[in-house]
């Protein structure tokens, strides 16, 4: 794949590794930049992750091959709809949101003709924030989930597809919907955890966590406001995930109450074997 | 503090890392392991966590000055008391367990005169097992928690506490019931918890797990049988816990019943605070 100009919308750690990684890879003649504070541009151009950098979404996405929006997920369709009136025909458009039905639905059908639009979600990231903590090797060996509706056309799904591996990414096919639930279960529950189990630490106990409370909590530094969007748009799918933990924890309480040896160690040697059974993938 | 024989009861990751970290330091003259397997004896010999090693209790402790039980907390007592019997008066025995008030209880009052025992918990460790993962600096700059009862002897506590602080770590004096609350909160719960998320894991979604999912989890890949142990003893406590997790729980599934962004960002903003306040240790 070669890009005349790539776009990224918002130049943050994840918009700043697709700028690092495209330049890397030699992916695109220029990448430019879309943000919302100079200081955040200045930084990703000094990082080398953009070419150019805008505050105008119109000038930043005009004249684009491919415009990628990396914004939290909260104000993405109507940022994607504005965008799309901006680009010519030809021009893909596509995302790196940790939802994926609102936004693909939300989008779908009210786009100008010519003008393509695939759902993606790289699953690589980090609680960090901001073009600093950039990394053009945050795809390498991760996988980005591409989504595919009826309306999807199939040379954009191929090009969105080539995208993402020209990132270093492995891709994944799925529904929007499929993307949902199965994320509900794999971030967006586990972040919904361990924020309640930072939020119930008393101050008087921070000196006695160590690395096993702040590893369980890790993702819980995360932005309040992404995450809140995130669980908003996928609150169904949320709950259905949070019911089976709640059946679990009930399991474990039930096993304690009656101090029940043999069910503890039932519980404890699935999660061992299921936890131990994850590929070691120890980057971002 | 200087040691002539220092004894160590279970030279796996705690018990190889005391080896290390006391030769690291010139803590003792002699250093003895007490093992199961002659293989984990060897591995210890082999790291140089131990200068020799034995399978047999009575030979292992008998002359020491300073014994160190880094055994499973299940059989810990037993353990204890019968070692106490081979030991000379003046000897000091300690631990390196997660919970302390059935087993400070358990000691207290039926050692041999003279013979002077006080718990401790080294906040230290990892999800592996084994003198292979043993790390002479893995208590540098971390907490132990030393406990003292009205039985504990001021000496014998300024014995235990000197030995921690000889091995880098900070040392901090506790009750065995208030360190099994804390614990309960900081260590006990998350394990739980990571253990749910963990264990409702299908397998359909393993590909789609990131670090997130991996950070959250990271404590479930520990010893199951170590940790159904720790349950059991501070089933209290972790109940009491649990109490308060779920009912922040169940904050959040109201928040996300009554799609009230208000109320999740308020939750999500406290955990925010809570989890970027902590200390970024980055040890073990």
């Amino acid at each position: 794949m070669q890009i005349g100009t790539l776009t990224i919308v918002g130049v943050g750690l994840i918009g700043g590794s697709i700028g690092l990684a495209a330049r890397r890879r030699g992916l695109a003649s220029r990448i430019r930049g879309v943000g919302w504070k100079q200081t955040t541009l200045d930084e990703a151009l000094a990082r080398g992750a953009i070419d150019e950098g805008t505050l105008d979404l119109k000038a930043g996405v005009a004249g684009a091959d491919v415009v990628v929006f990396c914004t939290p997920v909260a104000g993405l369709v109507e940022q994607v709809l504005t965008a799309s009136t901006y680009v010519s025909a030809g021009t893909l458009l596509t995302d790196a949101g940790s939802t994926k039905a609102v936004f693909v639905r939300g989008v779908e059908g009210r786009l100008p003709a010519g003008v393509d639009f695939v759902g993606s979600h790289p699953l690589a990231g980090s609680e960090k924030r901001g073009p600093a903590h950039a990394d053009g090797q945050l795809f390498e060996g991760r996988l980005t989930i591409v989504t595919r509706t009826p309306q999807t056309a199939a040379a954009a799904l191929e090009r969105t597809t080539a995208f993402w591996q020209a990132l270093g990414s492995r891709v994944r096919v799925m529904s929007p919907e499929d993307h949902d639930a199965a994320l509900a279960v794999t971030s967006h529950l586990p972040h919904l955890v361990a924020a309640t189990l930072a939020g119930i630490l008393p101050s008087t106990l921070v000196d006695l966590t160590a690395t096993g409370f702040r590893d369980t909590t890790r993702v819980a530094a995360g932005d309040p406001n992404l995450w809140c969007g995130i669980f908003q748009q996928n609150r169904e799918a949320l709950l259905t995930a949070l019911t089976r933990f709640r059946e679990r924890l009930q399991q474990f309480q039930e096993a304690l109450e009656g101090d029940q040896a043999d069910v503890l160690m039932e519980l404890l040697e699935e999660a061992h074997r299921i936890r131990t059974g994850l590929p070691s993938n120890t980057g971002h």
